[in-house]
């Protein structure tokens, strides 16, 4: 472009996952064009998010306080705590499910090709806190995938000897499903699992 | 989410185009998960962008400096002015076509709809520009669009009494082109304007 700014610019926009060249020059051209109190705004959130959000000192969620907001709440049952991968599933889970346990968020699944171990993923803050506190059921949300499979049999594992229910979310047909849509591993595992009716 | 400011930092990343609730909030927990440092770049740069880039005092284009490097170029041949939409359009231009004249950037199109009349085109920059410097040639390369060919029209329309050649660039068949892939429309203004083989 006609401008250094301009392109430092759009370079700077492609840190965003899925913005290529053509999709930066089009946002920025968008904001200087239409937006630019947006864009102020916006660079304006961007700083203070990427300085102030930190990890809950007890679940790993995002937040900006010491606590988290859920931690924070004394009106959640402190006897379940819910293991999920990421921040975005807590948001899907709270909407959804009624539950009103805590969680903690591995912000992540185990995956050693990637350096994510148990102690990246802060498995030793996890079992800490559910030694530490009255937690007596444990709910393994980790995805189906095989490091998500990985992850929910490496926390079982290590918490054999201790006195807690470990459950983990139902695999099956999705609501609303065809079988013939169903990949075979999703079918074979809802077979295996079948319930009395 | 569980933080106010991951929330406002989503909010905020719905300004950028074809950006919705979901995709802002993968933008958001990608940065804040794997590249602050990037998110920190970026909001810098959004926020010199929207404060420090204005338009060009002589084409509009986009720029930090009075003048943009095209303007400011002296190589550049000043007898050739070319008018485009937008200041993509120069940059496909610059890639392509081997030009070395001038542009002029109208921002747009005539959309009267959109509010966008001649005077929010700057065609009085525009006309200002042709009158005082040496152009020659004027070359019209708006879309084809209805707007871009009403915009072609009317800027032609207000030289008729200049002296310069008033050009456009060619509609036809785009290259690689099969005829039975095109809208009626483009192939009746190919056969309308066929060349000598």
């Amino acid at each position: 472009m006609s401008s250094d700014l301009l392109n430092a610019l759009i370079d700077g926009l492609r840190v965003l996952p899925s913005v290529g060249p053509r999709s930066a020059r089009r946002m920025a051209l968008h904001l200087l064009q239409s937006n630019r109190k947006g864009g102020l705004n916006l660079a304006e959130v961007l700083s203070q998010s990427m300085t102030q959000i930190k990890n809950c000192q007890s679940c790993r969620n995002f937040t900006e306080q010491a606590l988290c907001s859920i931690c924070n709440d004394s009106s959640r049952d402190e006897t379940q705590l819910c293991v999920v991968e990421n921040p975005a599933d807590v948001d899907s889970l709270e909407l959804t499910s009624g539950y009103t346990g805590r969680y903690f968020v591995l912000m992540g699944r185990l995956s050693p090709l990637d350096g994510l171990g148990p102690y990246e993923l802060g498995m030793d803050k996890l079992f800490e806190l559910i030694r530490s506190q009255s937690v007596k059921e444990l709910i393994i949300a980790t995805g189906t995938s095989v490091e998500g499979d990985a992850t929910a049999q490496y926390i079982s594992d290590q918490l054999v000897n201790d006195d807690i229910a470990i459950t983990r979310l139902a695999s099956g047909i999705p609501s609303g499903g065809d079988l013939e849509a169903l990949s075979g591993n999703t079918l074979k595992t809802a077979f295996a699992n079948r319930q009395p009716f």
